[in-house]
């Protein structure tokens, strides 16, 4: 065991990243814009102005601007809870018996659990400074809606979160963390709205769904003066304000001489992962260095392995622009499984164009077996892991295990997106081995994927 | 603000303490020996060991040695989680508006999700390396039984929890975790032991209690071959282990060159506080230094501030050994209240002797008054804090309010023991305004006290 190397690499404060590093400018094929669903043109600055934050809508377009100043606000929130630890997992190379060295970069060590809140305050932030009264949003699990919650009640805005009714009702646990917060947290399809009361009538009794929520948040903020619509994934601004997560990745590397072989994340939306691997990517782009990068999809929601390369609705409810991205159809119903972060039918716009560029790999993984992974990472590691961050997990160990084999002394970098203090229905189901598998069969996909949206032109 | 001190300072890995901190050895007035409640004599290594690991029983009764060498395989295990952060709450001393610099020392980040890890892994330790299988303990809200299993699960040790039947069936998501780690839990009472047996007979359909699970938990131990029952606080024992929090808060206080004035830490049965304030006390004892050092209690549950200091039980079962503490009785049944780790009758010894030799201040506060601080803590230093810690948590805040009238710059430290995701039922019913407060009355006290028991001569 090299024991020069610590348990956990911690930066200073000093050296925490200043910048945010925004990949599309090193991108030779930038990502597709885009599109007005009604036009089929791409959308401006003052198009999706009405919706978002001016700043954020400027930074959502912008494909040049390499590195963006990060606020000091936003540094200064950053330092309550970051700089995150990257973590060398002694206790799991040990249990493996792997030559290799696996790292992770932790980002579970706050109340949202997860690394949604690196991007949560920057939008809080922005909504603030434009002198806005509060920010709606949806939430599925709850992990994004916790993390804005946190952040508006830092800066005193008002935050509206549309909850998927049944989570609403199966998780209050993540619903009362939103309101110790302040949000105020509506079961999605609610009265509030007139989508919602539409869909309530139509489908009496109806639990909800996410397609749903967003409809209703976006209708929330758009009719209500001073308030605007956020998101916590798939945008590009998303993943520019989580490239926070891989460059004090990076640096913590740096500082101690580590060269990574092989860098993976989970993919949903694709915001923790293009936050990880950007700078990374980055290099790979400029010529300057070359890694091996895996997203982890699970096989019940196979974006990237099973999906199509086109334009598609962002939401199921069809209000958003229209972005190109790997899309299993904005009207798949993935199975019920148990990590509701990577139950999106699509994949940011920046990872899809990577994916189809060749620079990163994709992979997709079993429940039962991210399970397993998560719980002998919890036993040798002492974090009980989020089941989304699991499927990273799952990927590192079978690399280690090809590492074994051969007898490679690889360098495997991996994210852990959060802790799954939220998720032990899930572990419960898997201790008592009552956990399946569930992938679409091609005509599931084929059938979602018909529904493609024609671009006017 | 003082942009040289870091929101959080983390100590270097080889920084942190080799050796555990005795407070017994400085301590002028020894805690009174714990007595055989059948003929009133102080118990021997040899008395202790059927029920304790030896080294254990050892380091329970070992009133001298000042420093004990914790094993590199304990340390191991504590660089997964430790060192922990001693934070500067400069977001909370900005939200209140005062001189006074407010630091603590968070012991959260392990998915134990409190400080009782530190003595749970040191616990396994030594039962591993008597050659023992396993072990026993009871467990109420969890977080003990949830360190324990973790423990266990990284030494291979077998685990067998015997939780609070009420706490088995309410909060099912800290079993699931125990069960995660491999841990047997056990509702208690239950049919596996004479005791639990009886119990259920006597009264069927009983939710059970702490003693009643403390019964059956030692019952299993002495009646298993290669068992030993432990324990996650009160003891001497687990003061010594959690000595880590103060000694590893003394050297970030040192490292930086600041002085506290101030130590608060909430007081359950004393294994954080005395933890904490070890090596402070300490300072004391030896001239060295000054310190006024709070123990904070809760209204409903006040045993330093209005019990007896007397031989009493430990459990309210009356199998384990009389401890001269600060005691309620060993009968007094707190109100429902919502720190569960902190409604236990006793205090631990060491903590009631230096309480009574006026080394320390008490003071106890009311449930309300303290989830009104744990929200604004929560809302402007971003972590949810377990009911227990926001104790402390309420106190430092008063404090800093003195500072604010009389304009002193005080620098207040606290121990922020732990989260409170799995507290979010006791978050409800404060976010639903349906909290109330409970203190006993005069007569409830005299009740309880009335019945401690005869020492025989």
């Amino acid at each position: 065991m090299n024991k020069e190397i610590p348990y956990k690499i911690y930066l200073e404060e000093n050296e925490m990243p200043k910048e945010w590093y925004n990949v599309r400018a090193d991108m030779k094929t930038k990502p597709a814009p885009l599109l007005n669903p009604g036009t089929g043109k791409p959308l401006s600055v003052e198009e999706l102005s009405p919706i978002f934050c001016e700043e954020l809508a400027k930074q959502e377009l912008d494909d040049n601007t390499a590195y963006i100043a990060i606020p000091e606000e936003i540094r200064e929130f950053y330092r309550m809870y970051r700089p995150a630890p990257l973590v060398r997992a002694y206790c799991l190379e040990k249990k493996l018996g792997t030559p290799a060295h696996i790292y992770y970069k932790f980002e579970g060590n706050n109340t949202s659990g997860s690394h949604k809140l690196n991007s949560a305050i920057a939008q809080a932030y922005y909504a603030k400074k434009q002198g806005l009264k509060g920010v709606t949003t949806e939430t599925g699990a709850g992990q994004w809606g916790t993390a804005l919650s946190m952040a508006c009640s830092y800066f005193g805005l008002d935050c509206q979160v549309y909850m998927v009714k049944v989570s609403y009702e199966q998780k209050p646990f993540r619903r009362e963390v939103m309101r110790t917060y302040g949000a105020s947290v509506t079961p999605s399809p609610s009265m509030n709205t007139n989508v919602g009361r539409k869909i309530n009538e139509e489908f009496p009794g109806t639990t909800g769904s996410l397609g749903c929520a967003i409809s209703e948040a976006v209708e929330a903020a758009t009719s209500q003066e001073g308030y605007r619509y956020v998101l916590g994934s798939v945008l590009s601004q998303v993943l520019l304000h989580q490239s926070i997560i891989g460059l004090e990745t990076k640096a913590a590397l740096d500082k101690y001489g580590i060269k990574a072989d092989m860098i993976i994340g989970c993919a949903g939306g694709g915001s923790n992962l293009g936050g990880l691997i950007s700078p990374f990517v980055g290099e790979k782009l400029r010529g300057e260095a070359d890694y091996r990068i895996i997203a982890v999809e699970p096989a019940s929601c196979p974006s990237l392995t099973r999906g199509k390369f086109a334009y598609d609705f962002c939401d199921t409810g069809k209000v958003c622009p229209l972005a190109k991205m790997y899309t299993l159809g904005s009207g798949f119903i993935p199975s019920a499984n148990h990590a509701g972060g990577l139950r999106y039918h699509g994949m940011s716009s920046i990872v899809s164009q990577l994916y189809d560029d060749g620079l990163i790999e994709a992979r997709s993984v079993e429940q039962t077996a991210v399970f397993e992974a998560a719980e002998m990472f919890a036993r040798v590691e002492g974090i009980l892991p989020a089941p989304e961050s699991s499927h990273a997990i799952r990927v590192a160990i079978d690399e280690a295990l090809k590492c074994k084999e051969t007898g490679e002394e690889k360098n495997i970098v991996f994210g852990l997106t959060g802790t799954g203090y939220f998720d032990l229905v899930a572990y419960e189901k898997y201790n008592n081995k009552e956990m399946s598998d569930y992938i679409p069969t091609d005509e599931d996909l084929a059938k979602s994927l018909a529904a493609l949206p024609v671009i006017p032109q």
